[in-house]
């Protein structure tokens, strides 16, 4: 039965991959997609699986990722042991994007599900967080509203948000957020398969809504150098906490992951300025002061 | 005796401090400084030194941090057991800098020279290594020659020059070096302390040598929007490099340092490009290959 819902997932991963894709190019007239398919070898050099990588460049969409891949084979067994399964050979399969617009009035949007399996233990996580770079409330609202209906009939709205605000944070920057939150959930295993697998696919599949309306609201909205700063600066810390932070990071370059698909998450342009803070009174000032959990529903 | 050389080792590296400071002032008139005094308090809150941090921003030197620190006192036990001595009391003092140009011609430059006190056991560490943008190879040479020069009398160029290629390095990007090196070391501690410390006092004295006359033969050098991307993207693989598996950085947020000292390192203006490689037969492309250990003397 595993084996088929392994499939299953992956089948799953892809079609999102393709739905996202087509909604982006529909989207932005200029956007080009680059292609990779790779493959993998493990931690004893066999073949291990491979993925497909889909990097987006557009007016709208500045950079953007929308992987896939789906991994097997044996991993660095000293950190196979801090995995929850047993034994170093792993399976897993998701998907993974990150979209960077060029407009700082637009929020940076993040998501993630997979599926794992190590031995005979199987566990499921994804999630999905927004990062804005100017305060408007009614988008934040909209986007956990979104996530809060997905996880309605699985209860599980409370402490995914709730896992989301502290995973998402910068601790060497006194706790500062990421961003604004959304659903984060790990080692999903309730030891029914079938109800695990239909509740991550399930969830996945609000991730168009809980973004694209927004992106149309604001896509058009003028902004300026100031809010460009902010933004960039911004991109600087989201930087930090992928590179210090970030597990899913630090498992790709644990497993010998291809490192232009785990790297595609870095923003085009970021910026870093000592003891940078916003203006006195400036939006951007207001929005700092929502890089920390609030209830946003 | 310990006592009184470590005295005599805070004393040096605020002598070089402002040494450096005025150097750089010199040299830019538009250059301007940022000067922060802060405590530390220990892992057990109580007061633990302390550092001046000098932060620059000018026309020459885009970003620039030109750091001294004296820290002393409880550290966390856990981070304790991976040093070099016993018990988790600890004393360090150094100098730290980063020198980011904006002129793509003119290379940046870091620095660190420190001495680390654990229990009963002393060390010194240290070094400076240079990243350029653009293949002047007669300024390559000039750098490694200086720095040989001042290794000479203790016989530990070659020693030195190889852990810094070994040191600086993006093991995620293929073992590509950050830049093209120089020297680094650490741990040193013969048994002979007044030896020692006189070694690294002396080799420190070569830094303002090292570095200012490239920046005097370049900072006037025309460039193009090629070699401000290509300088952009070197920025973004600097700050890899500082985030992911830089351990002046790491032991920085480990001993609950000051985070803005510590990520002054990161350069203002970065960028990422999914599989970024510069331009077929670009000066770029050469430069780019030089970012391997060569001997350059």
């Amino acid at each position: 039965m595993l084996q088929e819902y392994k499939k299953k997932f992956s089948e799953h991963v892809r079609l999102l991959q393709n739905e996202i894709t087509e909604k982006m190019q529909g989207m932005d007239v200029e956007l080009t997609l680059n292609e990779d398919l790779w493959k993998r070898s493990d931690f004893n050099d066999h073949p291990g699986g491979g993925g497909i990588t889909r990097a987006f460049e557009g007016d709208l969409f500045e950079s953007a990722g929308v992987n896939t891949s789906e991994i097997s084979g044996a991993i660095d067994p000293k950190f196979a042991k801090n995995l929850q399964g047993e034994g170093s050979e792993l399976w897993a399969a998701g998907i993974s994007l990150i979209i960077h617009p060029y407009n700082p009035k637009v929020p940076t949007v993040h998501a993630n599900f997979r599926m794992i399996v190590q031995g005979d233990k199987y566990w499921f996580g994804g999630g999905a967080d927004l990062t804005p770079y100017y305060p408007i409330e009614e988008d934040f609202i909209y986007f956990h509203n979104v996530w809060k209906q997905a996880c309605e009939p699985y209860g599980c709205f409370d402490e995914y948000k709730k896992w989301c605000d502290t995973y998402f944070t910068n601790s060497h920057r006194n706790d500062e957020m990421r961003g604004i939150g959304g659903i984060f959930f790990d080692h999903l295993n309730t030891g029914d398969l079938e109800t695990d697998f239909n509740q991550v696919v399930d969830i996945s599949k609000s991730f168009i809504k809980s973004y694209f309306p927004i992106v149309e609201k604001r896509m058009n909205e003028t902004y300026t150098d100031d809010d460009v700063e902010f933004q960039l600066h911004r991109h600087g810390r989201y930087v930090e906490f992928n590179l210090i932070h970030d597990r899913g990071t630090l498992f790709g370059l644990k497993t010998k992951g291809r490192i232009d698909s785990i790297l595609i998450s870095l923003p085009k342009r970021c910026m870093y300025t000592y003891r940078y803070a916003p203006k006195e009174g400036s939006p951007h000032e207001k929005m700092q002061s929502y890089y920390k959990p609030k209830d946003w529903v």
